[in-house]
């Protein structure tokens, strides 16, 4: 079984590392290839995804991706800035189910912002469709403004857009994934405004049909907003569109307070996918051995269980995740009193000890 | 000078009613006229927004709005929905700036449930710009897909779009609420994937040049929605476009745990303006006398400030509303041990008393 790894910038390459030693300690037999992708992709290829990269990603049974962006690519022009190759990965290999758990470990309750009741034992599932909607919608660009007041002036403009089938698929990924947990989904729209999302309920209303042991809920995005902080624990699992989905799933993740252990997974119609942890490339503190690596470990056990159908192996590090949890061993980001302040690569070492 | 009052559906018409009586009780000679709105639009006239409802609010000085929207009025076409009401009115009477205050009072912090710590003081304004964007683009509707893998496919589709006098306008609205705060705007938008707020970045970059005294930070709507839940002090005033400010309003106003105290501003041009609290209709207690009036209350000071000319008696109310909690007077939705539960009028009533 072939992964590519693609370490990104900033922080990327340390946190990948330790999530290599991980999969390398299993005792299995895969073949890790890897390739330069956003900032380090431009700057030795001069595009951020590059096709030696997405042949790459392509040719793999699954990708562990680490993070892209920093500062010194701000001014380059838009297509070849770091943040396009993720966006061209997911369109490229068709990745349009995007699985974010929203997780708060008992161990790590205090970090969050919200008071402990509110949030302890959080277990969300958010799953963002992440092909469509108006990421990818066209017409898009600046144009002279066609009509009503401001006719003749510049204006920017951007198509949002679901097909019905991009809907179907998409709701069955979250009623199938509601059966293996507490048999609720929350579908996220703006009916009440948007032809688009009108569109989304009465589809995911039908699909649901197929689905009658999955109670369905629909919740307008500015209320489902204010639920995640009211009370987050009342969702299971909450399926949205592509630009909702990049609002509320950072936003379950900040509640965690611990953004540096939430994992992800990106799927495509065969359950091939991308693997990423939730939080970005932190080019602050890059090179100083300091990154939280658990969220891209879990990621790498996500990939596992997801797309190359090992799920022991995957159940074997999010228990030794939980180990060095337990064990008191901590990164600076998640580091309280009275536990133990450790290094990316110290991190990372407990973890393979702990595999068993 | 006349004001309109629409009371609405739910709670609306109990919370309008002691906002009324506030402004009766401040012995100035206002013209105050009634009409309905929203639900009990469309069941005394067949819409949610009549001919003479708008009439009334188009010859006002000022529109004081309740709140709209009930279960009974779910099954009907959208275009006779409850909510319809507002966006007609928005739309008709130009109304492109919203300002929602997210104020937490320190009586109330053990309301919120984020820690006391990350949120006591909280004093955040957010300015939506509400005329644009995608919740009035056209086209929009339910087409065949024209290309793509879903070709041939119904898709459900909209506009999002913003001209750049829309832009300047409302950043200019910004700049100018931040000189009288602390000199700090964040324009949120997400020029990384829309071409819509680079265009949006690039204009308020611009409009900036005219405000060198005032601080500006653009950023992407995911990380300010994870900044408000981790740090949302750090914020002063926030203006972004008509659908991420819906979320991210909804979003602040939680935090503070007592959206039933929080007004909202939404301006045409020439400062006329409609008023309302930023909360809903809350049908399910409807008619109990139990609904918070303040943030009703808070709105008619806001109405006195910006549209009246008339900032001390704004300063009046407030004040009275302070008083009323610092006496410990707490309808059920902001009741904590220790403090005193009051209805619906006795809050009202309290304000009055408290006017001094
Ligand atoms: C970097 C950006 C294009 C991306 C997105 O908006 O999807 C990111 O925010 C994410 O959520 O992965
Ligand atoms: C009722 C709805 C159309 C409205 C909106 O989306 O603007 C509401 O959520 C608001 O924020 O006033």
């Amino acid at each position: 079984m072939k992964i590519a790894i693609l370490p990104g910038d900033g922080i990327g390459p340390e946190i990948t590392a330790q999530a290599v030693k991980v999969l390398n300690a299993l005792g299995e037999s895969f073949e890790l290839e890897s390739a330069d992708v956003g900032g380090a992709g431009y700057a030795a290829h001069g595009h951020p995804l590059p096709q030696g990269t997405l042949a790459l990603a392509k040719a793999a049974d699954a990708v562990l991706f680490g993070a892209v962006g920093d500062y010194k690519y701000d001014s380059l022009e838009r297509a070849l800035r770091p943040e396009q190759a993720i966006l061209g990965l997911r369109k490229e290999l068709g990745l349009f189910a995007n699985l974010r758990p929203a997780i708060l470990y008992p161990e790590l309750a205090g970090a969050s912002t919200l008071k402990p009741e509110v949030v302890s034992g959080l277990d969300i599932l958010i799953i963002r469709e992440l092909t469509g909607d108006i990421y990818f919608g066209k017409p898009r660009g600046v144009r002279e403004c066609p009509d009503g007041p401001f006719a003749g002036q510049r204006e920017g403009f951007d198509t949002m857009r679901y097909a019905e089938g991009e809907i179907r698929r998409i709701a069955h990924v979250a009623f199938q994934a509601a059966r293996k947990r507490d048999r609720r989904v929350t579908s996220v729209d703006k009916a009440n405004v948007l032809e688009t999302f009108q569109f989304w309920r009465d589809i995911v209303t039908d699909v649901h049909k197929e689905y009658q042991d999955v109670e369905l809920e629909h919740m307008y995005v500015d209320n489902a907003a204010m639920q995640l902080v009211r009370a987050p624990k009342k969702f299971d699992v909450i399926v949205t569109g592509n630009m909702f989905g990049d609002i509320l799933s950072d936003a379950a993740a900040m509640l965690t307070g611990s953004i540096g252990m939430l994992p992800s997974a990106s799927l495509d119609a065969n359950n091939k996918g991308l693997y990423e942890p939730s939080h970005g490339s932190a080019p602050d503190i890059a090179g100083k051995g300091i990154a939280n690596p658990l969220a891209t470990i879990l990621s790498a056990a996500m990939m596992l269980r997801f797309s190359l159908g090992k799920a022991e192996q995957a159940d074997r590090i999010e228990n030794a995740v939980k180990k060095v949890l337990a064990q008191g061993l901590r990164t600076p980001d998640i580091y309280e009193d009275g536990t133990t302040k450790v290094g990316t690569e110290q991190m990372g070492d407990a973890v393979v000890n702990a595999l068993g």
